[in-house]
C-alpha cells in the first residue's frame, strides 16, 4: 500500500490507527498487510462526497464528532460569509433543537443531524415554504434507502405510522422584506434506540431501523437526502413553490385529516382542505370557515371514510 | 474635590485628563481647581442614563467609539442572550447599513447611530409593525428636541420637507414561526453636514441641524427616542399593534398620497389608501385593484387637491 501511494510503511500506519480509533475495522497480518473489515458509517465528509452528485449541496461539509446544534454552528458559518450549500454535520447533537425551541433528542451515532445554509432571493413571510420542501425530500430519500413509506406532516414531522421519525427547522436571519440568510436542519432517527430516549420524545417517536427491522446506513442516507433536497431546491429557484405543490401533497398526510391546531392559547378544530400557492395550511372549522394556518402545533385527529 | 469623592489629586486629575481626551472642556487653576466648561455632547452611556426614565430600554448601554455597524454588535449580543432593552451606541459607523444592504452614511459625532435588542413573542410576518412603531418614536422625540415636523414614509423613513433625516431598520432571528430576537436599529442625522455626505445619499438627505439652524443635542435626542420607544412598545407588547395605528397615521405622510412602489422587477403606482391592522400598506392601482404592499420601496409622486 505504501509503494502505490507513494508513502512510507509508518505513514500507512499512522492513517489506519487514526481510522481504527473512530471506529473503522481493519486487520493487519505481517506479510499481506491491512485488509478492510467494516466501516463505522460516520457521517464524515470523505464518506458523504464519494460519489454525491450535487450542484448545490454539500459543496463544502463541515464534520464535527459533537456540537450544541449544527444549526449554531451553521449560524455561525452563514454570519461569517459562508456560501449557499455548506452543510455542517455532527454525530451527536447535546442541544438539538426543533420548533419553539423544543428538544431533538441526538444520540451519538444514531441519527441524522445537519443543517445547510441557504441564500435564496425571499420573504419572510416565505419561510415556510423551505420546511416543506425540505419535507418531501427527507420522504423520498428515506424512500430510497428503506422500503418504508414515511409522510408529512405539516409544516415539518415526518412520520411513519403516526410517529416522528424526522423533523425539519429553518432558522432565517433577515430583516423587514428580504431574507439574508436561512439554516435548514434536518433530523432523522436512523438507527436510534427509541426506548433510550428521553421522555416527551421517547413515546411519540420512532426511528427507520425500528421500522424495517434492519440497520440503516447514514452515509447512504445523507447522500440521498442532499441529493433529493439539491435537486427540489433548485426547482424551487427557478419556478416557485407553486411548482413543487402536487408533489408535496403527494406525500402529506394532512390534508384531507380532521386536525386540531393549537396556536398559543387557541385551539381550534376543523378539517384540513389544502395548502394555498405560499405553502399555508387551510383548515375548515366546524361553523364552516376557512381558516389560514400560518402556524401553531396541528396534531391529525381521524379521517372521514 | 479629592476630598469631596475620597479619592487622591492625582486620581481626580486622571479622570479630568480622560475626560479631556474624549472631549470635554474643563479648566483649571491652581487654587480654585477644576471647572467644567463644555461637554462634547457625546453619546455615552453615563450621560444618556442621566434622567432617563424607562422601564425596558436602555437598561443598559453598550457604548462604542467606532463599530461596522451597531446592528452588528447587537446582533452579536442578543446571539450571547443579552436582554431585552440592551442598547449598542456609537459615535460612528463605517458601514452602518439600512434596508436591502444600503449605505447609511454615519460620519463620527454627527448623528445618533444606535441599535435595541428586542424580545417580544411575534411570528415573522409581524415584524414590519417594530419599524412602525419606532417610526412613531423618531418623530415624537425629534418634535420634543426640536421645532420641526417629521413625518413617517412607509414603512421606514424619517422625512422633513421630503428629505430623509433618520431612517429604521429592524433584523430578525426567527424560525418558521416564532421570533427568536430583532435588532431595532436607528439612525437619525442630527447635526450631520449633509453636502459632505456620498452620493446617492447626499442628495436625498438632510439633518435636524439644517432644517432648524441650530446645533441638535444628540444626548437629549437619544433620551427622548428611548423614552418615546418605551412607552410605545410597552403599549404594544400589552395590546397590539392596531392601538397604535392611529398614532402612526398622526404622522404618516404616505395614505392619501399617491405612490409609486418598486419591488424587485415589479413597478405599480396607485393611491396609498391606508395601512392594515398588520401594517401593511394598501394601495389601489390605476384599474381599481386593492394590492396589500408587504415590501418595496415607496414614493411619495403627489396628493389630490
Amino acid at each position: 500500500m505504501g509503494k502505490k501511494f507513494n508513502v512510507s510503511r509508518t505513514a500507512v500506519w499512522k492513517h489506519v490507527n487514526e481510522l481504527r480509533r473512530i471506529g473503522y475495522e481493519i486487520d493487519s497480518s505481517p506479510r499481506i498487510g491491512y485488509s478492510f473489515v467494516k466501516s463505522p458509517d460516520l457521517v464524515i465528509p470523505a464518506e458523504i462526497a464519494l460519489g454525491l452528485n450535487t450542484s448545490i449541496m454539500g459543496r463544502r461539509i463541515l464534520y464535527r464528532e459533537e456540537v450544541t446544534s449544527t444549526q449554531d454552528e451553521a449560524g455561525d458559518a452563514a454570519r461569517k460569509g459562508a456560501e449557499e450549500g455548506v452543510v455542517v454535520i455532527s454525530e451527536r447533537q447535546t442541544r438539538g433543537r426543533g420548533r419553539k425551541g423544543r428538544l431533538w433528542a441526538s444520540p451519538p451515532r444514531e441519527g441524522v443531524y445537519f443543517s445547510t445554509i441557504l441564500r435564496p432571493n425571499l420573504r419572510p413571510t416565505q419561510i415556510i415554504q423551505i420546511p416543506l420542501i425540505a419535507g418531501v425530500a427527507v420522504c423520498k430519500a428515506i424512500r430510497r434507502v428503506t422500503p418504508l413509506e414515511p409522510r408529512i406532516k405539516w409544516p415539518n414531522d415526518i412520520t411513519i405510522g403516526g410517529k416522528k421519525v424526522g423533523g425539519i427547522l429553518a432558522e432565517m436571519s433577515s430583516d423587514m422584506d428580504r431574507v439574508n440568510h436561512i439554516v435548514l436542519g434536518i433530523g432523522v432517527n436512523v438507527n436510534t434506540e427509541c426506548s433510550l430516549l428521553p421522555e416527551p420524545t421517547r413515546g411519540i417517536a420512532t426511528s427507520l431501523a425500528e421500522k424495517c427491522g434492519e440497520y440503516v446506513s447514514r452515509v447512504r442516507l445523507v447522500q440521498c437526502l442532499l441529493a433529493e433536497f439539491d435537486a427540489l431546491y433548485r426547482t424551487f429557484l427557478v419556478s416557485g413553490f407553486d411548482m413543487l405543490r402536487e408533489e408535496w401533497k403527494a406525500l402529506d398526510s394532512t390534508v384531507g385529516s380532521w386536525v386540531k391546531v393549537i396556536d398559543g392559547n387557541e385551539e381550534m378544530k376543523g378539517k384540513a382542505l389544502d395548502i394555498d400557492g405560499e405553502g399555508f395550511l387551510l383548515v375548515r372549522k366546524e361553523n364552516g370557515d376557512v381558516k389560514r394556518i400560518i402556524s401553531g402545533d396541528v396534531s391529525l385527529i381521524g379521517r372521514d371514510n
